[in-house]
């Protein structure tokens, strides 16, 4: 019992630790683009990014290039960048011709506060920002892996990825699990995945992309069911266990596997 | 008289030549994604991207890389790719909330066929392929000046490039110098300079640069006269005399002196 709370703490501190050098990551790059940005943009950028919700794709990211034995600093920028991602499919995604929500983490959504252009321009910039951030990092540090992390991160984000689950779920016309996989999951396999390769860990790369497919499904099974929508408990116990069994395969996961817990709130 | 002629028809060719060649490239990546992008985000993507305009910016990426005695296939994925991200601009500027444009080239524009939604997702989508495309084309062919190449793009096109450029636009409030220079020039830039980056031509950057942008503010310029608005003549001399003179000094120009003349009709 002691043993659990410790490691519970210890867990917890990890965590924020990770949160607070994303966050600050982030911070930076948004202080470079500060001087030559329109004022108002910039606002509405910002305003995305913070206060930020669990950081759970960096943070995965970040935690498989350390079990892996990588440097945090060569994975802090793919972090920042699939963050940065993250966030502007939630600026679009808010808009009323698309979910039209009024809110997002308990404060008023973007449009809402900048008006519907300033939104999309703000959502335009996040995506091409993260580019940035990546291209740049890859100009200075020159590693094949750093080039297949961002390639991975693009592709998995794009027209046959997220933004092609997006056009599926506004059409509802395709099956849940199709748009599960694009709209959500693809984020969570470029997570582990690019970890992996930050880590220069090429070997592994599938067993990462098919962890992160399954952490993915199950993550957005969790969600519908607790907004109440169709999908089961039921369906939620194969990907969780699946992704359950393959973290405990994994050496140096503790800490993966504690988030997995925490996340599912003892549903696995 | 006759010489002359037989330039122009060169000319012509060569321009012909080079916007099949971009045109050929751009449907291979199209086809590339067709298989795992839900079919009607397919068809707003090719409809934003074809038929296309002059393809200007690829165009002259391609003949500062040829000029410089680079490998077309070097220049060939960059210049698409800034081809994508300005067809990604038109589609997101097009819409109602930003400059309310019904018909772009000739045809209705991409939301009046596909609706808001689509249309949003068609630029995010595009937007993204132009990095997915350069990513995909640097992981596979380590030079740096390649991811250099890539930066000074993404750079140019983000919020402190042509995305701060159009909120500027849309606030109406900064003069409009910056307005051009950010939303207009930064994308001549990036094929000025990226061309030269292909070629391995570092020394010559800050010159492209410099091109890149009294060309493209004399372009800005020349359409606001063409549309009646406020610009002058006499605002348009400045820019583009700098960039004839800038050519002139620059071997191997032929191609893109003709290109000056042909698009600035005899103007300059």
């Amino acid at each position: 019992m002691y043993f659990q709370r410790v490691k519970k703490m210890n867990f917890r501190n990890d965590l924020a630790t990770k949160i607070a050098l994303i966050d600050n990551e982030l911070l930076k790059y948004l202080q470079q683009i500060q001087q030559d940005c329109p004022p108002q943009l910039y606002e509405s950028l910002e305003y995305s990014l913070f206060p930020g919700g669990k950081r759970l794709r960096p943070v995965i990211l970040l935690a498989v290039c350390e079990a892996l034995g990588g440097r945090t600093e060569d994975a802090l920028p793919f972090a920042c960048a699939l963050e940065i991602i993250h966030n502007y499919s939630l600026t679009h995604d808010d808009l009323p011709c698309m979910d039209d929500d009024d809110m997002r983490r308990g404060k008023p959504s973007n449009h809402k506060v900048f008006g519907e252009a300033m939104a999309i321009l703000a959502g335009d910039g996040l995506l091409n920002l993260a580019y940035e951030i990546m291209a740049e990092f890859c100009s200075n540090n020159p590693n094949p892996n750093f080039l297949r992390a961002m390639a991975k991160i693009a592709k998995n984000a794009g027209v046959t990825g997220m933004v092609g689950g997006q056009a599926l779920d506004i059409q509802q016309s395709a099956d849940l699990r199709l748009i599960h996989e694009n709209k959500t999951a693809k984020l969570f396999i470029s997570a582990f995945a690019a970890g992996a390769l930050c880590a220069n860990n090429t070997g592994s790369i599938d067993f990462f992309e098919n962890l992160g497919l399954n952490f993915g499904l199950a993550f957005q099974i969790m969600d519908d069911i607790d907004d109440g929508q169709s999908s089961s408990e039921s369906e939620l116990a194969v990907p969780l266990d699946d992704a359950a069994k393959m973290l405990q395969t994994l050496e140096n996961s503790e800490f993966l596997q504690a988030l997995l817990e925490y996340i599912f709130k003892g549903r696995e």
